[in-house]
């Protein structure tokens, strides 16, 4: 029996021995490396974070303590210690385990991460909780330094600091976020690693300064002032924050032995740790970024299963293409060049490149004044992560009806990245955005078509809207506001994106069953008068609206607006969409297919609005 | 003729004599005091920045130059300065110049400000468009230390440190925000002010090895390794900028000379200044806090017209009352707990009290985290700044579905600030967050009631938004999710909040003109299903929804989408509303009026539904 099969708990770490322990990371790297090997998942980041985990457990009880992610795609060694080694098979299937910490899934996940640079806020809502209800837990936060160029961090790290709040930061330090890092932030990291082991010092110093509380603080003043005129200060001891570190993050010994003195200063403590992505796989050491996220590949070699193409990379080639011949166009990512599907460009243009770090506030503001000044600037950004910038949308962009097109990458449903990741409230806050246009293409030459009309045609905000993965059956290229892609009399289908491909599956189907559907697609989102709509249903009287998106600002509630303000009276109406957005991992289909929105749920839909029973084909 | 009546351009600043200067800046001084005495507006902050706005101009050229002001309240030098002394007695008012910087006013403000901490990443922009496009203007930004508390700035300032734009950053550090500053940064400042004044000997050291560029690059490497052992390093230099200061902010020769260095170093500087806040007018000297923002007031003594009681005032009272009872309850401020009102609850509970600076997403998150922990943590903040939390509303309260309750102030028309802090969107975005609860308070003891209900009657996140001012005629107070204020057999007017005051003031008119209106007053605005509205509406089949938000997300459509799904048949709709939310200053009753949605217009607007003409009364 491995030791990794007799770990179920925190509590089960600590009784090993040191030989015990490295035999114990060495297994749960080959278990990872294998299992996502099947399932596909985030395989660099953590492998860097074997040790510091195992090390985390050996100090913490995180079944009681609060053990806090940031962005948590480095959590699985956790999930597989604390009881999910045996689920470890489904990650980030329909069902299975999700591939981020999840309160709802185990008690040892405190809070819930996705998103970047939330973690130190999270800790210290906690420990104030702790402190104000007069509980004795622990609370330690995981923050990767591609994490800390996010903005939600340093206001974290300010609070935290003038808090006095016993909380351990650690910061998991491995010189990149997805792809590179960026930034003044980075710069900092840099002269700290450099740094001498300054622990050591630290260790014995309090060992023989522990015996009494009261010399231990007086010499801990006196050593600080001293510390400010022997060694450099740095921007979290700066802040007020007890500076530990770097320690060597896959020494297992020395990362507990580090937490444990961090634990026991009972201050908010940062604890630099140095790790490398990837780390005991050659492959993915190698290429840290290319291991980042995965789908399944060969445990052996690491060769990745062949993706099709999808329209982030598209985006990347037209954008390339539009830019030779358009000196404005300048492009803009927040670390996300590779799933962006921009590399390209950086490579082609790089002075017309700008990754501005985790940072899609500043990104959205810098492109206002980019565009104020006459430059045409792209956003390149995942539909989830631009919730993060609505009010510099609104501030810094609608207000002076600035020219910044938005490519919304990852719209819609996400599949395997589950419930943080969906792309399911742009279509809501983009359209609270003044003066926004927002365009949907259903395929990669309407992509193209619609970038273009984006670039050139359109005045103030604009937005193209695509999802992740690529075109189905319609490849055709209708860049008006409306089209009628099928005519029909009975029942009006609306949609827009790739959704057509449920659409127009389920017009097929619908005919089987005597029912003609119209179906009619959205090119232009809004600004639309939706008059082709309005057509198609005074002569149907029936609207089955189907979206991706969740209810709240759904185009099915504008139609509804349009018809009301024609005075036109509808017989039947159904608005399919996620409702409140909260959907869980699994594949596109089968979530499409489980919150019905797929071509069987119009088809099931459609048939009820028009009166009829269903006809067994 | 005063010095002041001679200006009228940056250039006109620059052929001024040191004894002309100095005389310019009193009478500034003294300008602006009068002139905010009698309409109102920021007096401290503009008072504080006199000497440093005149010394930008004398070395900037703000026409074509890019001069940026964080927030922008503090831009009233510059605006004087640059043509508008004339048209300063309309400031705030409805057609007169806005109390922030606003391109569309004159082409010397280069970028709109409102909210904090854009400015680093609008000049960063800026000065890389500049760069782009081969032009020669220079960008500066001057920022407060209070917006510094907020994560934008830091992601500009990481991002302008790496980028070798030539870009000169002021910190105008009074060492408060509006109120006491906070955090991290606050201390990192603390230490820098009380630095020896380095920048004497930078001054030198440039004088002397300016003449050949070659052997200034290789002496300020060497330099900079030396002060690297020397000096303390800082935060900003760490980052990668320039750092000179700190400079006497009241020295405008001083000034002059700091600001011409940071120009000439043609990279990212920081310059630090120091003013102090209220300078020149005792008053606003002694108590900066109160005289931020204000209304008219005496100019000798600073006695300020009295202010009748506000939503605000009530929020903090009524919080107080409930914690008294639940020790559970914790308010969250983002620099704002005497906008708030909640100043009252900090000096009664201190440690149940939490001002996180100008992080507005850092207190969602760690609002969330409390919550998980078992807290019922209160964030009282402004409805168009809460902007800045949509991502942590879905993503850290959301998903959990955490009782999180959001006491969301200035909710609808603020009047004199303008287009940048209407609050116009909350509707609609707090309408995208899963699970969100939305009460409207009408009255002062509706307000009581409905925070009662937010605290220990809901479980998830929940919202309570009321707006700038006091109530109306309506002080009844009926919490339920709709009530019919007044029966109607012609037409359904819905409202909610003070609007209230508005419908039945129309109702009282309509009856003048023989059309019988029954009233509906939403008192949760969603999760709702309107039947009362929907009963309402089978009866009149007529609907006029009279709302003071944009038209995305509003109750109207929602109503819409209720009737359509109980094929109810309307026979007149109009949704009264504020469009797409961009509505500039003035006062609540002239913009309400302007943009149709008050008495007279809901008076119109229901005739014409009704079919009838308007009888003169």
């Amino acid at each position: 029996m491995s030791i990794l099969e007799t770990i179920n708990s925190s509590a089960d770490i600590k009784t090993l021995s040191r030989a015990e322990l490295h035999e114990l990371c060495a297994e749960l790297r080959r278990f990872e490396i294998e299992s996502i090997a099947r399932t596909g998942g985030h395989l660099a980041s953590n492998l860097g974070a074997v040790e510091l985990t195992v090390a985390i457990h050996r100090v913490y009880d995180t079944s009681r303590d609060r053990l806090i992610f940031d962005v948590g795609h480095q959590s699985y060694t956790h999930k597989i210690i604390t009881g999910r080694q045996d689920a470890f098979h489904t990650l980030r299937q329909r069902g299975g385990i999700s591939g981020f910490p999840k309160p709802n899934e185990s008690g040892d996940d405190a809070f819930i991460a996705g998103h970047a640079s939330t973690s130190v806020a999270a800790a210290l809502g906690m420990a104030r909780a702790r402190t104000l209800q007069n509980e004795d837990y622990d609370v330690v936060a995981v923050i990767g330094d591609g994490a800390l160029t996010g903005g939600l961090a340093y206001e974290g790290l300010c609070n935290a600091a003038a808090s006095e709040e016993p909380v351990v930061i650690i910061l998991n330090d491995n010189n990149m976020s997805i792809s590179e890092n960026v930034g003044g932030m980075a710069r900092m990291l840099q002269f700290l690693r450099m740094r001498p082991g300054y622990i050591n010092f630290k260790k014995w110093f309090r060992s023989v300064s522990s015996h009494t509380q009261h010399i231990y603080e007086f010499v801990h003043r006196t050593k600080e002032k001293l510390k400010s005129w022997i060694l450099p200060s740095n921007v979290f001891s700066d802040m007020g924050l007890y500076y530990l570190g770097p320690v060597d993050g896959h020494d297992v010994e020395k990362l507990e032995n580090a937490i444990r003195l961090a634990k026991d200063l009972e201050r908010p403590v940062l604890l630099h740790v140095l790790t490398r992505k990837g780390k005991g796989c050659p492959y993915a050491e190698a290429h840290p970024d290319k291991y980042h996220g995965v789908g399944p590949f060969d445990a052996a070699t690491g060769e990745l299963a062949p993706a099709g193409t999808c329209f982030s990379d598209k985006v990347g080639e037209y954008l390339c293409q539009y830019a030779e011949h358009d000196a404005r166009i300048v492009v803009i990512t927040a670390a996300m060049a590779g799933g962006t599907g921009t590399e390209c460009f950086a490579a082609k243009f790089p002075k017309r490149f700008f990754d501005v770090g985790i940072a899609e506030g500043s990104a959205v503001t810098m492109a206002g004044a980019m565009a104020k000044q006459g430059l045409v600037p792209v956003f390149a950004v995942y539909s989830s992560f631009l919730q993060r910038s609505l009010d510099m949308m609104i501030h810094d962009v609608a207000l002076l009806n600035l020219h910044v097109v938005f490519c919304v990458d990852r719209a819609g449903l996400v599949g395997s990245d589950g419930e943080t990741h969906q792309g399911l409230f742009d279509i809501s806050y983009l359209g609270s955005v003044p003066g926004m246009t927002v365009l949907a293409p259903g395929s990669f030459d309407e992509l193209r078509e619609m970038i273009g009309y984006a670039l050139h045609s359109v005045s103030g905000p604009v937005a193209v809207r695509y999802p992740r993965g690529g075109e189905g059956r319609y490849t055709d290229c209708h860049i008006c506001a409306e089209s009628v892609l099928r005519e029909g009399g009975d029942i009006t289908v609306v949609c827009c994106g790739t959704m057509v491909n449920e659409a127009l599956d389920a017009a097929d189907k619908l005919a089987v069953q005597g029912i003609s559907a119209e179906v009619v697609k959205l090119g232009i989102l809004f600004p639309n008068t939706y008059e082709q709509c309005l057509a198609s249903l005074k002569k149907t009287g029936r609207l089955l609206a189907v979206e991706e998106v969740c209810a709240a600002g759904c185009i099915g509630r504008r139609i509804l607006e349009a018809c009301a303000e024609s005075d036109l009276h509808l017989n039947a109406v159904s608005l399919l969409n996620l409702g409140d957005g909260i959907i869980p991992h699994g594949t596109v289909p089968e979530l499409r297919h489980d919150y019905g929105i797929d071509a069987d749920a119009i088809l099931r839909c459609a048939t009820e609005l028009c009166g009829r029973d269903m006809v067994e084909s």
